[in-house]
Protein backbone atom coordinates (compact mmCIF):
# COMPACT_ATOMS: atom_id res chain seq x y z
CA UNK A 1 0.00 0.00 0.00
CA UNK A 2 1.63 3.71 -1.04
CA UNK A 3 1.86 5.14 2.87
CA UNK A 4 3.23 8.67 1.83
CA UNK A 5 1.40 12.23 2.80
CA UNK A 6 2.48 15.08 0.89
CA UNK A 7 2.84 18.41 2.77
CA UNK A 8 0.50 21.33 0.65
CA UNK A 9 1.38 23.76 3.04
CA UNK A 10 3.06 24.72 6.30
CA UNK A 11 0.75 26.64 8.99
CA UNK A 12 2.73 27.39 12.03
CA UNK A 13 0.14 28.45 15.16
CA UNK A 14 2.28 28.78 18.03
CA UNK A 15 5.98 29.61 18.09
CA UNK A 16 7.53 28.73 21.72
CA UNK A 17 10.37 29.02 23.64
CA UNK A 18 11.07 25.05 23.77
CA UNK A 19 8.06 23.84 21.06
CA UNK A 20 6.80 25.30 17.70
CA UNK A 21 3.01 23.97 16.68
CA UNK A 22 2.23 23.69 13.22
CA UNK A 23 -1.26 22.64 11.29
CA UNK A 24 0.07 21.51 7.86
CA UNK A 25 -2.19 20.53 4.77
CA UNK A 26 -1.22 17.08 3.67
CA UNK A 27 -2.65 15.30 0.70
CA UNK A 28 -3.16 11.75 2.07
CA UNK A 29 -1.98 8.50 0.03
CA UNK A 30 -5.88 8.16 -1.28
CA UNK A 31 -5.53 11.74 -2.85
CA UNK A 32 -7.80 13.43 0.14
CA UNK A 33 -6.94 16.51 1.25
CA UNK A 34 -6.43 16.60 5.65
CA UNK A 35 -4.67 18.52 7.95
CA UNK A 36 -1.74 17.31 10.60
CA UNK A 37 -0.80 19.23 13.68
CA UNK A 38 3.16 18.85 14.25
CA UNK A 39 4.40 19.68 17.57
CA UNK A 40 8.39 20.24 16.54
CA UNK A 41 11.01 20.01 19.39
CA UNK A 42 14.51 20.74 18.89
CA UNK A 43 15.86 17.03 20.47
CA UNK A 44 16.82 16.12 24.13
CA UNK A 45 19.15 13.31 25.66
CA UNK A 46 19.03 11.18 28.81
CA UNK A 47 21.42 9.34 30.70
CA UNK A 48 21.72 7.08 33.22
CA UNK A 49 25.34 6.76 35.60
CA UNK A 50 25.58 3.24 36.54
CA UNK A 51 28.00 2.78 39.06
CA UNK A 52 30.78 -0.54 39.34
CA UNK A 53 28.78 -1.71 42.30
CA UNK A 54 25.58 -1.62 40.54
CA UNK A 55 23.84 1.83 41.74
CA UNK A 56 22.19 4.53 39.56
CA UNK A 57 21.42 8.08 40.35
CA UNK A 58 18.37 9.58 39.50
CA UNK A 59 16.06 12.66 40.16
CA UNK A 60 13.39 13.91 41.37
CA UNK A 61 11.40 16.89 39.75
CA UNK A 62 8.35 18.63 39.91
CA UNK A 63 6.74 18.20 36.29
CA UNK A 64 4.80 21.12 35.66
CA UNK A 65 1.98 19.17 32.70
CA UNK A 66 1.16 16.36 35.66
CA UNK A 67 1.71 18.77 38.67
CA UNK A 68 3.22 15.56 40.00
CA UNK A 69 6.97 15.10 41.58
CA UNK A 70 8.82 12.77 38.98
CA UNK A 71 11.64 10.29 39.51
CA UNK A 72 13.38 10.26 35.77
CA UNK A 73 16.92 9.89 34.94
CA UNK A 74 18.94 12.96 34.01
CA UNK A 75 18.00 14.36 31.07
CA UNK A 76 17.72 17.74 29.37
CA UNK A 77 17.07 19.47 25.99
CA UNK A 78 20.03 20.00 23.08
CA UNK A 79 21.30 23.31 22.69
CA UNK A 80 21.50 24.97 19.37
CA UNK A 81 24.33 22.81 17.16
CA UNK A 82 25.07 20.57 20.29
CA UNK A 83 25.59 16.90 19.53
CA UNK A 84 23.88 14.55 21.63
CA UNK A 85 27.11 13.16 23.46
CA UNK A 86 28.36 16.67 24.25
CA UNK A 87 24.87 17.61 25.65
CA UNK A 88 24.61 14.27 27.41
CA UNK A 89 28.14 14.90 29.53
CA UNK A 90 26.39 18.65 30.23
CA UNK A 91 23.08 17.83 31.74
CA UNK A 92 24.77 14.92 33.91
CA UNK A 93 27.18 17.50 35.11
CA UNK A 94 24.63 20.29 35.55
CA UNK A 95 21.62 17.96 37.20
CA UNK A 96 23.75 15.51 39.30
CA UNK A 97 26.97 16.92 39.43
CA UNK A 98 28.78 13.99 38.13
CA UNK A 99 31.19 13.18 35.39
CA UNK A 100 31.75 9.95 33.04
CA UNK A 101 34.93 9.28 31.64
CA UNK A 102 32.77 7.45 28.98
CA UNK A 103 28.51 7.11 27.54
CA UNK A 104 27.62 4.05 26.12
CA UNK A 105 24.90 5.06 23.62
CA UNK A 106 21.95 3.29 24.24
CA UNK A 107 19.99 4.19 20.62
CA UNK A 108 17.35 6.87 20.72
CA UNK A 109 13.22 7.24 20.77
CA UNK A 110 11.14 9.26 19.19
CA UNK A 111 8.59 9.67 22.14
CA UNK A 112 5.66 10.58 20.22
CA UNK A 113 5.64 10.16 16.15
CA UNK A 114 1.81 10.77 15.74
CA UNK A 115 2.20 14.46 15.99
CA UNK A 116 5.64 14.95 17.62
CA UNK A 117 8.77 15.46 16.07
CA UNK A 118 11.08 15.14 19.05
CA UNK A 119 14.33 12.43 19.67
CA UNK A 120 15.41 11.33 22.60
CA UNK A 121 19.20 10.42 22.45
CA UNK A 122 19.79 7.62 25.39
CA UNK A 123 23.15 6.75 27.28
CA UNK A 124 24.90 5.01 30.23
CA UNK A 125 27.29 7.06 31.69
CA UNK A 126 30.23 5.34 33.48
CA UNK A 127 33.32 5.10 35.57
CA UNK A 128 31.87 8.49 37.36
CA UNK A 129 33.51 11.09 39.44
CA UNK A 130 31.74 14.03 41.52
CA UNK A 131 31.12 17.45 41.49
CA UNK A 132 28.64 20.44 42.45
CA UNK A 133 25.03 20.40 40.58
CA UNK A 134 24.53 23.18 38.53
CA UNK A 135 20.92 23.09 37.44
CA UNK A 136 19.50 25.71 34.88
CA UNK A 137 18.04 28.77 36.95
CA UNK A 138 14.37 27.41 36.40
CA UNK A 139 15.13 24.13 37.40
CA UNK A 140 14.68 22.43 40.72
CA UNK A 141 15.40 18.89 41.01
CA UNK A 142 17.06 16.40 44.17
CA UNK A 143 19.24 13.76 42.99
CA UNK A 144 18.31 10.41 44.62
CA UNK A 145 21.16 7.05 44.40
CA UNK A 146 19.30 3.81 43.93
CA UNK A 147 19.92 -0.15 43.03
CA UNK A 148 19.84 -0.46 39.44
CA UNK A 149 17.81 -3.78 40.39
CA UNK A 150 15.16 -1.95 42.61
CA UNK A 151 14.88 0.42 39.82
CA UNK A 152 14.76 -2.18 37.39
CA UNK A 153 11.66 -3.70 39.44
CA UNK A 154 9.88 -0.99 39.67
CA UNK A 155 9.67 -0.41 35.91
CA UNK A 156 8.49 -3.41 35.55
CA UNK A 157 5.50 -2.85 38.54
CA UNK A 158 4.53 0.21 36.99
CA UNK A 159 5.96 2.10 39.68
CA UNK A 160 8.18 4.69 37.21
CA UNK A 161 5.70 6.19 34.72
CA UNK A 162 8.52 8.16 32.61
CA UNK A 163 8.76 6.41 29.42
CA UNK A 164 12.41 7.57 28.60
CA UNK A 165 13.78 6.23 32.12
CA UNK A 166 11.73 3.06 31.25
CA UNK A 167 13.37 2.39 28.25
CA UNK A 168 17.05 3.46 29.40
CA UNK A 169 16.99 1.03 32.53
CA UNK A 170 15.22 -1.59 30.75
CA UNK A 171 17.74 -0.96 28.00
CA UNK A 172 20.83 -0.81 30.28
CA UNK A 173 19.47 -4.43 31.99
CA UNK A 174 19.19 -5.59 28.29
CA UNK A 175 22.02 -4.65 27.47
CA UNK A 176 24.73 -5.05 30.56
CA UNK A 177 27.10 -6.81 28.49
CA UNK A 178 27.45 -3.83 26.03
CA UNK A 179 27.20 -1.18 28.51
CA UNK A 180 29.74 -3.53 30.88
CA UNK A 181 28.24 -3.15 34.37
CA UNK B 1 14.28 20.58 48.57
CA UNK B 2 10.97 22.21 48.02
CA UNK B 3 9.63 21.59 44.40
CA UNK B 4 6.14 22.56 43.44
CA UNK B 5 5.50 24.90 41.17
CA UNK B 6 1.94 26.80 41.27
CA UNK B 7 0.22 27.77 38.83
CA UNK B 8 -0.82 31.63 38.38
CA UNK B 9 -2.43 31.78 34.85
CA UNK B 10 -3.80 29.38 32.26
CA UNK B 11 -3.19 30.76 28.45
CA UNK B 12 -4.42 28.31 25.59
CA UNK B 13 -2.47 29.38 22.59
CA UNK B 14 -4.01 26.76 20.53
CA UNK B 15 -6.98 24.68 20.50
CA UNK B 16 -6.62 21.89 17.79
CA UNK B 17 -8.00 18.82 16.85
CA UNK B 18 -5.68 16.24 18.78
CA UNK B 19 -3.49 18.56 20.63
CA UNK B 20 -4.28 21.97 22.85
CA UNK B 21 -1.13 24.06 23.69
CA UNK B 22 -0.95 26.35 26.75
CA UNK B 23 1.71 28.92 28.13
CA UNK B 24 0.91 29.33 31.75
CA UNK B 25 2.20 31.52 34.09
CA UNK B 26 4.05 29.85 36.76
CA UNK B 27 5.87 30.29 40.31
CA UNK B 28 8.86 28.69 40.71
CA UNK B 29 9.98 26.76 44.19
CA UNK B 30 12.28 29.81 44.83
CA UNK B 31 9.14 32.56 44.25
CA UNK B 32 10.20 33.89 40.81
CA UNK B 33 7.77 34.51 38.05
CA UNK B 34 8.09 32.15 34.74
CA UNK B 35 6.54 30.52 32.13
CA UNK B 36 5.44 26.64 31.06
CA UNK B 37 4.29 25.20 27.50
CA UNK B 38 2.30 22.05 27.69
CA UNK B 39 0.81 20.56 25.08
CA UNK B 40 -2.39 18.70 26.50
CA UNK B 41 -3.66 15.27 24.59
CA UNK B 42 -6.16 13.00 25.45
CA UNK B 43 -4.05 9.81 26.20
CA UNK B 44 -3.65 6.74 24.02
CA UNK B 45 -3.32 3.06 24.04
CA UNK B 46 -0.51 0.87 22.11
CA UNK B 47 -1.13 -2.80 22.16
CA UNK B 48 1.24 -5.65 20.96
CA UNK B 49 -0.42 -8.56 19.71
CA UNK B 50 1.39 -11.85 20.19
CA UNK B 51 1.18 -15.61 19.23
CA UNK B 52 1.34 -18.68 21.17
CA UNK B 53 4.25 -19.44 18.53
CA UNK B 54 6.32 -16.33 19.41
CA UNK B 55 5.36 -13.85 16.74
CA UNK B 56 3.83 -10.75 17.13
CA UNK B 57 2.04 -8.36 14.64
CA UNK B 58 3.44 -4.37 14.23
CA UNK B 59 1.84 -1.93 11.56
CA UNK B 60 3.57 0.36 8.90
CA UNK B 61 2.78 3.61 8.99
CA UNK B 62 3.57 7.29 7.79
CA UNK B 63 4.62 9.19 10.40
CA UNK B 64 4.40 12.91 9.38
CA UNK B 65 6.41 14.52 12.02
CA UNK B 66 9.18 12.65 10.70
CA UNK B 67 8.39 12.10 6.57
CA UNK B 68 9.35 8.51 7.29
CA UNK B 69 7.25 5.46 7.32
CA UNK B 70 7.78 3.44 10.97
CA UNK B 71 7.42 0.05 12.32
CA UNK B 72 5.03 0.07 15.37
CA UNK B 73 3.15 -1.52 17.54
CA UNK B 74 -0.51 -1.22 17.09
CA UNK B 75 -1.53 2.15 19.28
CA UNK B 76 -4.80 4.55 18.72
CA UNK B 77 -6.10 7.89 20.73
CA UNK B 78 -8.58 7.09 24.01
CA UNK B 79 -12.07 8.14 22.51
CA UNK B 80 -14.18 10.65 25.11
CA UNK B 81 -14.82 8.78 28.68
CA UNK B 82 -12.90 5.51 26.89
CA UNK B 83 -11.42 3.58 29.04
CA UNK B 84 -8.04 2.20 28.20
CA UNK B 85 -8.56 -1.70 28.18
CA UNK B 86 -12.24 -0.82 25.68
CA UNK B 87 -9.58 1.62 23.79
CA UNK B 88 -6.98 -0.95 22.87
CA UNK B 89 -9.47 -3.51 21.83
CA UNK B 90 -11.00 -1.64 19.43
CA UNK B 91 -7.51 -0.03 17.98
CA UNK B 92 -6.22 -3.70 17.34
CA UNK B 93 -9.38 -4.43 15.77
CA UNK B 94 -9.14 -1.44 13.42
CA UNK B 95 -5.98 -1.27 12.93
CA UNK B 96 -5.33 -5.17 12.28
CA UNK B 97 -8.16 -6.92 12.25
CA UNK B 98 -7.10 -9.20 15.18
CA UNK B 99 -9.19 -9.98 18.18
CA UNK B 100 -7.72 -10.74 21.28
CA UNK B 101 -9.72 -12.79 24.19
CA UNK B 102 -7.54 -11.61 26.87
CA UNK B 103 -5.30 -8.37 27.50
CA UNK B 104 -2.59 -8.13 30.07
CA UNK B 105 -1.98 -4.70 31.24
CA UNK B 106 1.90 -3.61 31.07
CA UNK B 107 1.77 -0.38 32.74
CA UNK B 108 1.38 3.03 31.24
CA UNK B 109 4.28 5.94 30.04
CA UNK B 110 4.19 9.36 30.30
CA UNK B 111 5.52 10.51 26.67
CA UNK B 112 7.39 13.77 27.46
CA UNK B 113 6.60 14.64 30.81
CA UNK B 114 8.83 17.96 30.78
CA UNK B 115 5.83 19.60 28.43
CA UNK B 116 3.40 17.20 27.50
CA UNK B 117 0.55 15.91 29.40
CA UNK B 118 0.13 12.35 27.04
CA UNK B 119 -0.41 8.81 28.72
CA UNK B 120 -0.10 5.75 26.89
CA UNK B 121 -1.59 2.33 28.35
CA UNK B 122 0.72 -0.57 27.64
CA UNK B 123 -1.04 -3.75 26.64
CA UNK B 124 -0.19 -7.33 25.13
CA UNK B 125 -2.82 -9.13 23.40
CA UNK B 126 -3.31 -12.65 23.56
CA UNK B 127 -5.58 -15.52 22.29
CA UNK B 128 -5.71 -13.91 18.90
CA UNK B 129 -8.66 -14.28 16.49
CA UNK B 130 -8.56 -12.91 12.75
CA UNK B 131 -11.18 -10.45 10.97
CA UNK B 132 -10.85 -7.49 8.82
CA UNK B 133 -8.77 -3.81 8.84
CA UNK B 134 -10.78 -1.19 9.38
CA UNK B 135 -8.78 1.99 9.89
CA UNK B 136 -9.60 5.69 10.30
CA UNK B 137 -10.88 7.31 6.96
CA UNK B 138 -7.39 9.19 7.44
CA UNK B 139 -5.48 6.12 8.26
CA UNK B 140 -3.66 4.20 6.22
CA UNK B 141 -1.33 1.27 7.51
CA UNK B 142 0.29 -2.03 6.51
CA UNK B 143 0.23 -5.01 9.29
CA UNK B 144 3.31 -7.13 9.40
CA UNK B 145 3.63 -10.11 11.08
CA UNK B 146 7.41 -10.60 13.04
CA UNK B 147 9.31 -13.27 15.42
CA UNK B 148 9.11 -11.70 19.38
CA UNK B 149 12.81 -12.29 19.08
CA UNK B 150 13.74 -10.86 15.64
CA UNK B 151 11.95 -7.34 17.19
CA UNK B 152 13.68 -7.44 20.44
CA UNK B 153 17.02 -7.41 18.75
CA UNK B 154 15.89 -4.65 16.47
CA UNK B 155 15.12 -2.91 19.63
CA UNK B 156 18.24 -3.44 21.05
CA UNK B 157 20.11 -2.79 17.63
CA UNK B 158 18.43 0.51 17.37
CA UNK B 159 16.18 -1.06 14.29
CA UNK B 160 12.68 0.54 15.87
CA UNK B 161 12.91 4.41 16.69
CA UNK B 162 9.75 4.75 18.33
CA UNK B 163 9.68 4.72 22.20
CA UNK B 164 6.21 2.91 23.11
CA UNK B 165 7.14 0.22 20.20
CA UNK B 166 10.67 -0.02 21.88
CA UNK B 167 8.85 -0.22 25.80
CA UNK B 168 6.30 -2.41 24.73
CA UNK B 169 8.45 -5.49 23.27
CA UNK B 170 11.39 -5.28 25.87
CA UNK B 171 8.40 -5.27 28.63
CA UNK B 172 6.47 -8.21 27.04
CA UNK B 173 9.81 -9.98 27.32
CA UNK B 174 10.35 -8.74 30.42
CA UNK B 175 7.57 -9.87 32.00
CA UNK B 176 7.06 -13.15 29.98
CA UNK B 177 5.77 -14.94 32.70
CA UNK B 178 3.35 -12.35 33.56
CA UNK B 179 1.99 -12.38 29.89
CA UNK B 180 2.57 -16.23 29.82
CA UNK B 181 3.73 -16.31 26.60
Amino acid sequence: MKLTEETLSNDMVYDGRIIKVYNDEVKLPNGHISHREVVRHRGAVCVLPVTQDGYVYLVKQFRYPFADVLLEAPAGKLEEKENPYDCAMRELREETGLTASELVELGKMYVSPGYCDEVIHLFAAKDLSFGEQQPDEDEFLDVVRLPLSEVYSDVLNGKIPDAKTQLIILKTVAMADRVQI
